[in-house]
């Protein structure tokens, strides 16, 4: 097939330009790796005089995209204009009524509507990708999709919202609370319009779910998403863990147990030394496990002009190509429902609290985490000059349960100054 | 399509082995994958009666790999026996003759004939696939051509034989020298039967010499590689250059230059904080580097059957599912003859010497190097009871030219103990 594969695209933010700029620079280099042509011969986004740094007097315009999506000069509709509802989903249906295959970097849209768009897509023998919709220009849709196609997956790690991992390593660099490194990340660009998205988990959720449904061949359920964000992480909390050994990390996990589907995305300890333990700033990383492959670790920028079109353009020159693989991996009517586990796998957990200078106090705290069952594998008390005593405890192994019913009790001790707080350590 | 597709597998190592446990283990799975069953029609190997801790009664048997590849009932011939030519090379070929998809791990036989391999495939309308030939179970072959198919690639790095980057990190970790690890090594059954292999870079060469040709459209020339093992590498150059904050690894680095194409592999220090630093024990990485995408870092298991049988599997269910990508990510006939760079790219270095203990000893060295454009970043000089002192300088970037030039007068110099070690530092 020698024939030029012809974009529309609509949304020409930051990525959407960036795709155009490679389409105009590289035309020479993807004619060569594809076997054809990639051209663009519609475009469509809310402006049309915004100057985006790239020439599109080449392209027909259209105001609306879910007219662009239906041209019949299309073969792929390549939505980049972001929200799970609204005209992106719109043009999307269009696109595959009207026999585009699609291209996207919209997490939101498919980690809500994902099985329905890969329903429709598959009656339609046509594809929906999204290797930017997760991680930016890391390859990990393709790696965990085709590349571990023999596996039985077994868990799914990541990192993946980039300006959460910036705030948190910021704040340990630096040694600024939350709020503060908050306003700076805002001033420089890095939130969302809505900061939810990013700070309380929901955009790396997002991607998460989107990946669970690969590896696990489950329809993608972001609802059944245990999510924690990072907005009660203290200084404190960053200092004393890393005195322990660890960093923390909003980090995504996802692995099929004998309970069901577990999909949580919340701040976790790793180990300091670890991969995911040594990841800075907006970088992020993903960790695919299989029973064959072992552990896979990927690593690379997860947002940006360059990288998400790079991620793009996978997906577009894959099309080119004529590779074709069903939207999470497996025919849409073969994935299953996933049932949430209802219990947590078992981990250990830090905990942080102020008690009271009196004697016995850690005793009686000690006491009464092993009346539930906790044992402890460290602890530390630091100085202090107040009535009360910052104190660290590292658990063994415990169910989430045992824990919350044993840190209900604490305050009933009379020993614990503040609620103590507590975080799963993962191993990693 | 929901025909089976059927395999016939020549080579029933640890990974040839590995792949039929996973074809009967996860019938399945890969089922439900591939949109079709994946079955094994045939197999061969050397011997018959071996036991190899699968079931084999089910497959037809060959005691030639020839006749296998041509059999009637075979899809994919899956070419696991290794060597670069001999009964690898008359199979594989026989196979594409007979119009049949090749799956293969051997980095040998393309790293010496793919590109007429390559030729022959496309001539037959068929793939010659080898995601197991380069870094086991990373999906690393994928990744570059597909995955990054919108960048030009600027660098491709990587620790890609486990077995060097084990033994370099066993003498760090037990102070061991070279000879004694590379024995125990050997006992342990980790070396090639010839180690040559493995230590002289040649390996992790063929590694390399692969992902150059998919990263820069070139044919693969192995010819051109620069090669040196870590059979001179001392455990004082570890341990010195530990203190200056680098590991030494056996690092594969390619990229296009002005000067043409640099492929080298060669002992290099890195610095011990970077993700190639901490890589320890016989796990590989590979680092791709994109005008787009910026860096993507791969890390996992590079031999061992699970990972290797993974990336078998990854072709195989690629073929399965219709995906087909020429050999080299573009037509064979459009790859370029690689034109070798005549000179490196300019470098830091790391010297290590020992210096006559006599005033201006240090000085004629730092005039020396001097008079050659070779200006020092960093130099030290260690406690030492004997009549010479051991000296470490790092210089800012020069070229190797003028730094071989550099070198080959130091004797002249009359307070040179013996020949100064050089490793070059990568910038990673």
């Amino acid at each position: 097939m020698t024939s030029p594969l012809r974009l529309g695209i609509a949304g020409l933010g930051t990525v959407g330009a960036g795709v155009v700029k490679i389409i105009r620079a590289e035309a020479e280099l993807l004619a060569a790796r594809a076997g054809r042509p990639v051209t663009i011969s519609a475009v469509s986004a809310r402006s049309r005089d915004k100057d985006r740094g790239v020439p599109l007097k080449d392209y027909a315009w259209e105001d609306d995209p879910v007219a662009l999506a239906k041209r019949d000069d299309v073969d792929v509709f390549v939505e980049l204009m972001g929200g799970s509802d609204g005209p992106a989903k719109a043009a999307t249906e269009a696109a595959l009524a009207a026999g585009k295959d699609v291209v996207t970097a919209n997490k939101a849209m498919l980690a809500i509507h994902g099985q329905a768009l890969a329903e429709q897509a598959e009656a339609a023998d046509r594809v929906v990708r999204f290797e930017a919709a997760v991680a930016g220009g890391i390859p990990v849709v393709k790696s965990l999709t085709e590349g571990l196609a023999g596996n039985n997956m077994t868990r799914v790690m990541g990192v993946m919202n980039g300006t959460c991992n910036y705030i948190l390593t910021r704040m340990e660099n630096a040694g600024l609370p939350y709020a503060e490194v908050f306003e700076e990340a805002n001033k420089l660009g890095y939130l969302e319009a809505d900061p939810t998205l990013d700070v309380g988990g929901i955009d790396a959720g997002h991607k998460l779910a989107l990946l669970a449904s690969i590896a696990f061949g489950t329809k993608v359920n972001f609802g059944a998403m245990q999510l924690e964000g990072i907005e009660r992480i203290s200084i404190d909390d960053i200092t004393r863990a890393g005195d322990m050994g660890y960093k923390v990390k909003l980090l995504g996990v996802a692995q099929m147990t004998g309970r069901g589907l577990e999909q949580r995305m919340s701040p976790c300890l790793v180990p300091a030394t670890s991969a995911l333990g040594q990841l800075e700033n907006a970088t992020n990383m993903v960790v695919l496990e299989g029973d064959q492959v072992g552990q896979i670790v990927l690593r690379g920028a997860g947002a940006g002009e360059g990288p998400t079109a790079s991620a793009v353009m996978s997906d577009v020159m894959d099309i080119a190509r004529g590779i074709r693989v069903s939207t999470f991996g497996r025919p849409a009517d073969t994935l299953v429902e996933a049932q949430a586990a209802n219990e947590l796998q078992p981990a250990a957990y830090y905990l942080r609290m102020e008690l009271q200078d009196k004697p016995g106090a850690l005793a009686k705290i000690a006491t009464l985490l092993g009346e539930h069952g906790i044992s402890i594998d460290r602890m530390r008390q630091y100085n202090h000059e107040m009535s009360t005593a910052p104190v660290l405890i590292v658990t063994h192994k415990t169910t989430k349960d045992a824990l919350t019913v044993a840190l209900d009790g604490f305050s009933a001790t009379g020993v614990v100054a503040t609620p103590p707080v507590a975080i799963r350590i993962e191993e990693v």
